[in-house]
């Protein structure tokens, strides 16, 4: 179903040294699916991560960032990640942070810690109750079976109505370190069906100082998750995790150290991969754009620009078509509110062919050239200002009838 | 198809003392379709109008500001509105200028006036040339029949692929002055397909100083046609322009004149009208919202908050399906963008039914209630924000599977 996505295969993807991971089928999504998992980290692991802007941010959310916020204030270390599938416990109250905090005091005292070193996570059904009894009878049989080798079963573990799971591995020499990454995530899948949560995670074995690893969860997500769009619906539980698990020989103390810059390299082209595996899972996807939008002022304009195309249904419909009614990018770039755009100076290509010339049909563009690219499943989108030297891109999807099949069938 | 909005009825349609409408099957659309109308105004008649804000605004949209702009400073009046669909002379630079203002000369010609002295107006396909031949063949037939009760083939004339025509009359009494208003409207519909673009007129017979209607149709259309979205994409070409032909006995001369309220109020309500009629026949649309944030700190966060609802299409798909899946009302507040919201003061009905109650589910809420409401064609969300007394309302429509048929139907 993904567009361009193989299903990962269980053996390609690495154990990281400092991280297990064990699952149970907890009985909160159907019977025979896993719903729980935990990520259980060694002594000398560092967390960081990026939430959700949505202030309707489910209860897990709002927990997990006061644990890290107790770490940076001197607590104690984060020992585990533990996330459940099934419902978002978002819309929920004060009883919802009640209930995410006594699935955290579960686990806890299963793993001998403070629930202040427990990260919670949720996915699924929003404005219902977290089925606490339920997660809480799963952990002990999530501990049971905690193993370095269990990426497979934890990326199947996280996904809702995600087609297939998503993971990827990767290893990097920096410095004559040996780095191995691994990650996860899972998109815009639906609970009965409800709110696509995206939720990424990825570890590896370097020792990375607190600091340096929370500018680094952010250059990897801002190139990667927080370039994604399937429809524009930002979830309540949205969250992408970074854990050094410090078991490997690689240290990074500084963002001026020389080896940052090669391991922040490969920790975004391992989450961009993961964020694309997203969309290219996207309800009722059929084709995957990048939409890259340049020579902008900030890239604040740029990201504007390009959200304003990704975001448009018109755009979308169009690309499901394969149709080159391209007009509907330049409307879609005239209405994203840059107040002070010259359009007279814009130009757009898709993939080679170069459809508009200074703000207008390029004289030289063949319906046909527009035609053959839009029937790719892969193309790019690329728009250039003329009004400075930054740049941006997003991903995103088309929308077909697949999409609102999926997000209209009543809730079963 | 329109969800509750029956077809005028031609003989209802009032003539408004003062404009005259003519149009043509100049060949623009299919063969036998009308596709180009001309208003023809009295001596004396006032002009105003609010134009889209896209960046791309089409070619006849600059003229129209440009002519109008002469009109405020000291030029000659406005003679005559030109209406062509089957194009909209949008994304064509500088041909598309010239395109524009060879056919207000050819009409300013034909009635004796000048070039300046005529509004254009497009809608239909983009980044195509404007057939400017048939255009100016078509208009000596359109001034042909110009005839005081020609509204409702001038609702037709300006028709897309709405599904019917739009039109509405009113008759009210002013201060012991009778004033009649008629006015048409076309939407969501496309050419072949392409860019939806809302297109409203509406006239009546009061004498209005230019200042003062300059007011009006802001007021107006602020209530009505800016309070709309099918699917956010705002075109290069909308525009809603009133005419005040003074050819009644109703004089207002100042915004601070007794009779400015009332004629204020019947102008308002009868662009709502005009307006809702475009959400009706939206694209696929079989059902009707009216969503309102009450309680605001001020008009713009309510609207702001308002619009993320009505463009989600988790919430479209979900009012499609008629599923009270009311969780996704929450997240699309949530992402809306007011930062020091204060989500656990939220108060959310559907009609009569109090869903969400301080940020959570209301204990009382019975999904059988959101259902019953849900299975209704007119929906009115309801959201409180307990921060203010400021208020804003927005029309929209479902997104169904219809509308991504329509939209990705290859323009054949």
């Amino acid at each position: 179903m993904a567009v361009n996505s193989p299903i990962p295969v269980a053996a390609d993807l690495l154990p990281v040294a400092g991280i297990e991971l064990g699952f149970a089928e907890a009985g909160i999504k159907k019977p025979g699916r896993k719903d729980v998992l935990v990520m259980k980290l060694a002594d000398g692991a560092t967390v960081s991560g990026v939430f959700t802007l949505n202030r309707f941010c489910a209860a897990p959310v709002q927990i997990s960032k006061e644990n890290l916020a107790a770490v940076k204030a001197g607590g104690k270390p984060i020992r585990a990640l533990m996330i459940n599938t099934g419902n978002a416990n978002a819309g929920t109250g004060e009883a919802g942070m009640a209930n995410a905090r006594s699935t955290c005091a579960a686990l806890a005292q299963e793993l001998g810690c403070d629930a202040q070193q427990i990260l919670p996570f949720s996915t699924g059904v929003i404005l219902e109750p977290l089925p606490v009894a339920k997660i809480v009878a799963g952990l002990p049989k999530a501990i049971q079976n905690l193993k370095l080798d269990n990426w497979f079963n934890a990326a199947e573990a996280i996904m809702t109505t995600d087609t297939q799971p998503k993971a990827g591995s990767r290893t990097v020499d920096i410095a004559g370190h040996k780095v191995t990454l691994t990650g996860i995530s899972k998109g815009a899948g639906m609970i009965k069906p409800n709110m696509a949560t995206m939720l990424g995670y990825l570890a590896f074995d370097a020792k990375v100082a607190q600091p340096v690893l929370d500018m680094l969860v952010k250059e990897a997500a801002d190139k990667s998750f927080n370039c994604i769009t399937i429809d524009g619906d930002t979830s309540t539980n949205d969250s992408f995790m970074l854990v050094a698990t410090g078991a490997g020989s690689l240290v990074v103390d500084s963002v001026d150290a020389p080896e940052y810059k090669a391991l922040a390299a490969a920790v975004t082209e391992l989450s961009v991969f993961l964020a694309q595996a997203i969309v290219r899972d996207g309800e009722g996807a059929t084709k995957f754009m990048t939409i890259t939008v340049e020579d902008g002022k900030d890239a604040a304009e740029c990201r504007k620009i390009a959200y304003s195309i990704g975001h448009s249904p018109l755009v979308k419909t169009a690309f499901f078509a394969s149709d080159p009614n391209l007009g509907r990018i330049l409307a879609a770039i005239g209405y994203a509110g840059v107040d002070d755009l010259d359009v007279s100076k814009i130009n757009l290509y898709l993939d080679d062919v170069w459809v508009a010339k200074d703000g207008g049909r390029n004289p030289d563009y063949k319906e046909e050239d527009g035609q053959r690219v839009m029937k790719q499943s892969e193309i790019t989108v690329r728009v250039k200002l003329a009004r400075g030297s930054a740049a941006a891109t997003v991903y995103t999807c088309d929308l077909s009838h697949d999409y609102v099949s999926i997000n209209a069938d009543y809730r079963s």
